[in-house]
């Protein structure tokens, strides 16, 4: 045999489309940094990487659990599953039999299980646009189609129930709903999530709700309605991440709600993916149990909190004439459109061309807005096409920093914003 | 629109062949403790579920990460890429640069990471048989043929290279070794590691090295032969999860050895996945990165213990004609082969039939045998054949239980193989 000369290893086809513009523009920001440049990073939703730590209790109970070195049953230790079956009939009624629930690392596990549980090549599924990534991601990864149902800042980004039904095919196999949702902050009515509940029994669908914000709604009593409180079989994602303020310790489930079992084949595909993974974190895992014997007490306070920064945002960004908002209900972001470059809507009647001239912008697009920002202001946010076509011309930010830090980097924007629109 | 019957939700077919017989064989274990049973368990390779525990410095830096919740950069942390790459250069010579290094939630993740970037339906990989079971499932997941190419205990379960050459095809992507082995505890000696990386050279073959266990060799200076030690790419699959005693921490790492960038766009690919699930366990990284700053110091008692341990494991079966066993040489099982079940060779130039009858068994499979053994004397191991026809007739033991916890196993397994033999 002869030595066959030196070759590159291709990759394979199934991550062309699997982005993450969130962590992408990092590049960017990172090579400024190693210039010796302080950034002002508004791009990732980490509560702790400002000025929130994880509660005290939930630390002691991490360093409780530091000798613990074992292996955890693969689908969660039974003691966190029959916390979350609590915590979910407690918060909102949700009745789960632990055996439906699965413990994960994140939210982002549970969704590659489900996905890899659930989707053939060539099936759609229904997806919030605009779109939480992962949801793009994932669903590319296996050979399957995301199809976005829009909204719009002049319907508050809530999608219109006919424009999700008009997108279902015989192909269609699955609807999400993200509410609280990233990246609009939006928080769905329940007559939405009525309507799309219906819709998914009516059509066959698996019905996901994804209620990792679902705690941290501005107003009222806080807790977003969650299609899960709606009859019929649904499949929950949700986890500790955000609430907890611990995103980096990888902690979520995803739940099985269904009477008549009608999920239980998915459930085993789900359980098949968790067994050859062996188990996710046990001292994780262990620490949260212990926690979540109470229910969380720094909860009204980090409501508060957000509910003071994203005000700060909402009042920054009416300053200028160059940006617009559609204010968020609940979650971690702001989803700010840059005049000129995503389509406006002229009200209702007034139709007068010479009050609305078309507005220009020195960039072309919204990620060369964003680049053109980190450039010259050193504050980095995301681009909206990042999370597809109905967030173009958008940038999204998150109300997570401190008001100091809130104020310094909008001052910046405005500055930019200003600079970049073209009248 | 009428309301449609409740339906079941199929699951996707890639499923199909993922199976966990290890994790397996836990339901009916379960099932006997919930009668009140107390069950030996010698089934899954975890050293805390004995008298093993993490080493206490290691304890102490996760109690001082307790505090962090942030996420983690999607490739892991700076440092502990950085004292990875130290790790391998001081411990085998292996030169790696930190951006080649990928931490991961244990080897699992790793691995799944490597064979989503990698594999294309129809591909194949040649995996070790007997293969420990994550090999099959994830390849089959991705639409791949895993092709074992084979070992004996005549052989002491080191394969011959011919049997590897002859099972390469133009559909081979692929070739993993795994030593010290699991389940067989055989240790490859350099020789072979050779044969195999000059063979994944000429053929253009991506070379992985599974090195789990590759510290827990019990002669010579404990460390074993890697591929990665050899000229050419190599994609090491390694972790803490054995060595530093934390299995069920999930801290494992992928590292791309190619000094001319031949494995670029499968990192790249590896790096995607890493993106979309966001980070890894930040405490746990921050904590490994920390400890890492000392070589292990607890590694030679962990190796003195396996090795005494093995020692018994390798008497006890000598004590009957109806078990037999090739020593393992490392790691932490021993695959036990069943009289009647497994194909027995007959020593070269010794055909005489009457001296070697053939042998039957009251149990017509290894499955059977492994949950008589389970029913009969309360002790749980795996059936071989979970692990690929190459094991078929054998069962997997851990070695990893005290002393007086092996002793009163083999009693029960000795008594039970006596019972189940038919001369």
């Amino acid at each position: 045999m002869t030595t066959a000369p030196a070759k590159r290893f291709p990759a394979a086809s199934r991550l062309r489309y699997m982005d993450a513009p969130i962590r992408d523009v990092l590049g960017p920001a990172r090579e400024l940094e190693r210039q010796g440049h302080k950034v002002l990073k508004l791009n990732i939703g980490d509560p702790d990487a400002y000025d929130f730590v994880p509660p005290e209790p939930l630390q002691q109970a991490l360093r409780d659990a530091a000798g613990q070195g074992r292996y955890a049953d693969s689908e969660g230790q039974a003691d966190i599953r029959q916390a979350i079956a609590r915590y979910e009939k407690e918060l909102r009624g949700v009745e789960l039999r632990p055996e439906d629930v699965v413990f994960t690392a994140g939210v982002s596990e549970a969704l590659q299980f489900l996905f890899g549980a659930m989707l053939e090549p060539g099936d759609e599924i229904l997806v919030p646009g605009p779109a939480y990534p992962q949801y793009l991601g994932v669903t590319s990864f296996y050979g399957a189609v995301p199809v976005e149902y829009p909204s719009t800042p002049q319907n508050g980004w809530i999608p219109r129930i006919e424009d999700i039904a008009s997108r279902v095919t015989p192909r269609t196999k699955a609807i999400a709903v993200i509410s609280p949702n990233n990246p609009t902050g939006a928080v769905y009515p329940r007559a939405t999530i009525q309507a799309i509940a219906r819709l998914a029994q009516e059509r066959g669908l698996v019905l996901i709700a994804d209620d990792i914000y679902s705690e941290l709604v501005f107003e009222g009593d806080g807790v977003a309605p969650s299609p899960a409180q709606e009859p019929g079989p649904c499949v929950i994602l949700n986890g500790f991440s955000k609430n907890w303020l611990v995103p980096g310790w990888r902690a979520g489930y995803i739940a099985f709600k269904h009477e008549n079992g009608e999920l239980a084949e998915i459930r085993e595909g789900v359980l098949k993916q968790a067994r050859s993974r062996l188990s996710a974190s046990y001292p994780i895992q262990l620490a949260l149990a212990n926690a979540l014997q109470a229910r969380a007490p720094h909860i009204p306070e980090l409501r508060r909190k957000l509910r003071e920064r994203a005000e700060i945002v909402v009042k920054r960004v009416a300053e200028t004439p160059n940006l617009a908002l559609s204010p968020p209900g609940g979650a971690f972001y702001a989803l700010v459109g840059i005049r000129g470059l995503y389509p406006e809507q002229v009200r209702e009647g007034d139709t007068s061309p010479a009050r609305h001239p078309k507005p220009g912008n020195k960039y072309a697009t919204d990620k060369e807005w964003v680049l053109g920002l980190l450039k010259e202001e050193k504050v980095l946010v995301v681009h909206g096409s990042g999370f597809g076509q109905s967030a173009a011309g958008h940038f999204r930010t998150v109300i997570l920093p401190p008001p100091e830090t809130l104020h310094e980097a909008f001052d910046r924007i405005i500055r930019f914003a200003d600079r970049a629109a073209k009248p």
